[in-house]
């Protein structure tokens, strides 16, 4: 299959500028398709947090197909921290069912390459890197269940504070597969009980977004040892009388890879998702 | 309307006993009905839990007309304690909307009697006392989701220990209207905590069984000195790691008429409640 027809740029209405996406307030797919046009032009490699409003957005990760097979039972055992949401044929970059002219190759603002597990690179455009035994697999990412909270007038402690979410490594084990294992890595938002109560059950509504908690209360019950000291993202912003709440997240299976040391990895730059034409809140 | 046709014993097919009734596992009509007839006839004045199983049951309240109107109003401002599943006509004992056959007069094992907001007599039968302007509330009660905790697999703790559930008077007030107002009571249920939010989830779906709960975690957030202490019911049995969960409860109203003291109120016996023809997961 030629590249001219996975990247037909040409065949896209005349480009629109990274301001006029965002401003396009519509859960249209179209939206979708003009950011990734400005993503895959090279015009646009910012978070993709609050762009295409509506559309639902994914982590990716993309492995040679000799340990895909395994990747694939890992998610599979482990929805809540890899919901999937599709999978490709191998060498093929596409995923029709998100997108039609979706190319994974470019149309990310940005990726991490990882050579036996460690991250060796960062880049805005793969296509340099791809072979013909590669399988991407599109899971689901949290920003639905956050929007879903905030439309419900629950405050993000996080956001407000402009902060990334903070993240733990823990001591739930996740259900290993092949050389896929490990820990399950958490997200924590806190809330006043109050609103803890409706973030789970608004979440829970989201499966494929991670879905309700794993854990409320005590972070020693799981293995963190100090809120304040999270493994990846920013330390937590919390008010009096705030009550944890923790998600499975999707940094998990990128520690599952650092465990499996596959020769090529390659996933999204945390916050730079791949933007579906599909909508947030439709039922999956 | 003439006694005999509210009180149609004969209309019955023969009478069955309790443990014919406790046997029927089907959620039919014909199973509240049958209990009902034997609560009627005098043979029966335990607690309702688990009787006639899966058939909604409902707490009660009757008052008199001329404040009926400020306790519908109390209730509809607060749904949480007070779900609301029918309303009698003035001076009608039955509730044809909840079973074709129920008289509040009757049909419950056990009514406690209240003049001027304090209890003055417990009865298996309030006929004596019936007048033309009392109205009758059906409000709903927890037993539908603690249904569907168990049959979910959740442990509840009070009732493995053989204990009633424990009630609290909380800092929450409750939305007054005309004499009613008052505190929000609550009852509370520990689980660990992946089954906290588990519960959370499942409680949310039953709105008429007071629906998810009002409150999680600190006791003192929400004005509780000492869980070991309930104002209510029997002290908790609580595993270690567990988290407290509190859910608005069906005494609230109770304590609402001690607080308005009218004349004359009628309520059930705490665990004594009326079964209806209603499912109790149906939806609503």
């Amino acid at each position: 299959m030629s590249n001219a027809r996975l990247r037909p740029d040409a065949a896209h209405p005349g480009p629109v500028s990274a301001g006029a996406v965002a401003s396009v307030s519509s859960a249209a797919a179209g939206t979708a398709q003009a950011l990734r046009a400005e993503i895959r032009a090279g015009r646009l490699s910012a978070p993709t947090s609050g762009l295409a409003p509506g559309c639902l957005q994914a982590n990716l990760m993309i492995l040679p197909a000799d340990v895909a097979g395994d990747f694939l039972l890992y998610c599979t055992r482990n929805p809540k921290p890899c919901p999937l949401l599709a999978v490709s044929e191998a060498g093929d970059p596409r995923l029709p069912a998100l997108g039609q002219d979706i190319d994974v190759r470019s149309d990310l603002p940005g990726y991490r390459v990882f050579r036996d597990g460690t991250q060796t690179d960062s880049r805005t455009d793969i296509a340099e890197l791809w072979r013909e035994d590669l399988v991407s697999f599109a899971i689901g990412c949290s920003f639905s269940f956050e929007g879903a909270l905030q439309r419900s007038g629950i405050a993000l402690r996080n956001v407000d504070a402009g902060r990334n979410v903070p993240m733990y490594v823990t001591s739930l084990e996740t259900c290993p597969a092949g050389p896929f294992g490990g820990p399950l890595v958490v997200s924590m938002r806190s809330f006043a009980p109050a609103d803890a109560i409706r973030a789970i059950v608004l979440s829970e509504r989201y499966p494929l977004a991670h879905g309700a908690p794993v854990h409320i209360g005590e972070p020693a019950a799981i293995g963190i040892a100090d809120l304040a000291k999270p493994d990846f993202g920013d330390p937590p912003a919390m008010a009096a009388g705030d009550i944890p709440v923790f998600w499975a997240c999707g940094v998990t299976p990128q520690v599952a890879i650092a465990r499996a040391r596959p020769e090529l990895a390659v996933a999204h730059e945390p916050g730079r998702m791949l933007v579906t034409d599909l909508p947030a809140d439709g039922p999956v």
